[in-house]
């Protein structure tokens, strides 16, 4: 499989697949998501659940046209819409779980309940995005701008393989993950940069499998090779960073806000850890971070990812 | 005094004062700082004092062209150096301190030294910079990128002194001030956002003077109207903020990497603390940041900023 550069390469794999992945959505009451589920209908790579208030869902004109891939499920209270969705997930009735204008929190509520959730205990919960800059020749894979305010080493080691997974998914053989900090610099002062040294060790003994990682280094020599060149840093991501593991929240929230506004940059993700992924986006996003968003999930869902099973039967062999 | 939108501007702004300002350069022995100098000697807003090893310095051909603005102290140790460039400054000899390649911790030893450096008593040295974005409708001022990794609440309100004070001197006469963190909720889970409660009560109660202070507000809700409007928020800032106050050096250095890499943006900074602004650039900035943060350095020096003062004398009286 040839890697997917952008987010029109992601469709056209979907469409390629020629399989709808059924996506379950709780209160889809908003134009961005309505516009998101339209388009996801019209290119053929979805088909819908839709548990929410059937008075307001009923009116969207697009739903009528695939009476065949849209299913309304009425159930006012958005706290019980969640469980319902939840439950039907854990039932096998659907691949993928989205939130629509339902608070964040009640969804969570309902996805981390201990006994009826849909996170297998031991497994964190993380969100994982990827952004298409105009100005980068690729998609960048980023973590953790949405859940985790500060990963201990553990989470970090669980977000890095939640990253090789979907750079599988998305056809890099040997993806680049730059482990952000400030500068190139490891002090004790900033302990995830203490972590990064454990992480690289790691990577470096071969535990990630066919990966190259490398930090602490900051953004810009992540993705830019001059930049590297003029501090005499010799990376081996050596600025084609795939994937950026960023040490706190505010700064992953910082690059995805900046990037979006500043650089015209479209963004998708979803949350990882749940035994199927959950598209959660923010408010504020557009009907297209949304729509592919949608997208991301269905990829990761086409395909059982096995390659951390494959490292640990190379270490067992 | 029309507000300065842009570095092309802020260039004008300073031929027109017809007066060149004194920097004392250490080892500025690099192409970049070269570049910097030679067009601040052109434009005629600067004269020099290069303190480092001659024998590069006497080979810069820009420098022969200007024999009466450049004069050449021989210093081969870069320590030593650094130690007369202080002494010079403390002595009134120069207005504004500059770093050539000289290593950021050597140099900052001899600006902090307590008997003989630029830091009074009592005062912080934090570090402000100011991007002019092309997708930004005007200059956008940020702190902490460089220097303290976690503030204090004391330190984050001398940051929003010095960026009021340097606001004032591009003319902007009532800032709007984003507190930034990656909601707008606060929540002791993230203490910052319990010092922007404070920070905000303090504006709202006069201490600031003629400015506007929000948050906690993302950089995407600070800095574009619409994402306010969407998400329900009526905060006044508006969506056109001046100032953007990071929680922390990994979101603020974040934030300048991203927008300078993937946004074409350029950046001017300065420390703020010492007796006179020092410029003190990444090794990786390219000749025109580091030519604009010597712009920026003498707009800084070429009034002195009283708004604190006027501010206290308002309350007295």
């Amino acid at each position: 499989m040839e890697p997917i550069l952008n987010f029109a390469q992601l469709i056209t794999h979907l469409k390629t697949l020629n399989h709808r992945k059924r996506i379950a959505v709780v209160c889809a009451n908003d134009p961005n998501t309505e516009y998101a589920i339209g388009r996801a209908l019209e290119e053929g790579f979805a088909e819908f659940l839709m548990i929410g208030d059937s008075t307001i869902l009923e009116n969207y004109p697009i739903l009528k046209q695939y009476p065949e891939h849209v299913k309304i499920i009425h159930i006012e209270n958005p706290d019980e819409a969640a469980r319902e969705a939840v439950r039907i997930v854990r039932e096998g009735g659907a691949d993928i779980l989205m939130k629509g204008i339902i608070n964040t929190d009640n969804l969570l509520h309902a996805i981390l309940d201990k006994e009826k959730g849909l996170l297998p205990k031991g497994k964190i919960l993380t969100h994982l995005a990827v952004m298409e800059i105009p100005s980068y020749h690729k998609l960048l894979f980023f973590s953790d701008a949405a859940v985790i305010p500060r990963p201990t080493l553990q989470q970090r080691i669980e977000m890095i393989w939640y990253a090789i997974c979907t750079c599988r998914h998305f056809g890099i053989e040997q993806p680049r993950i730059a482990l952000i900090h400030c500068t190139e610099k490891v002090s004790a002062k900033f302990p995830h940069s203490l972590d990064y040294v454990n992480i690289v060790e790691l990577a470096e003994a071969g535990e990630f499998g066919n990966v190259i990682i490398d930090g602490p280094l900051d953004v810009r020599t992540s993705c830019e090779q001059a930049s590297g060149d003029i501090k005499g840093i010799a990376s081996p991501i050596n600025g084609q960073a795939d994937v950026l593991i960023f040490p706190n929240i505010e700064s992953a929230n910082t690059f995805y806000k900046s990037v979006s506004l500043f650089a015209e940059a479209e963004m998708a993700g979803t949350l990882q850890g749940p035994i199927c992924p959950v598209v959660l986006p923010s408010r504020s996003d557009s009907g297209l971070s949304k729509y592919y968003s949608i997208a991301m999930a269905c990829l990761q869902v086409s395909e059982d990812c096995k390659c951390r099973e494959k490292v640990y039967q190379e270490h067992l062999s």
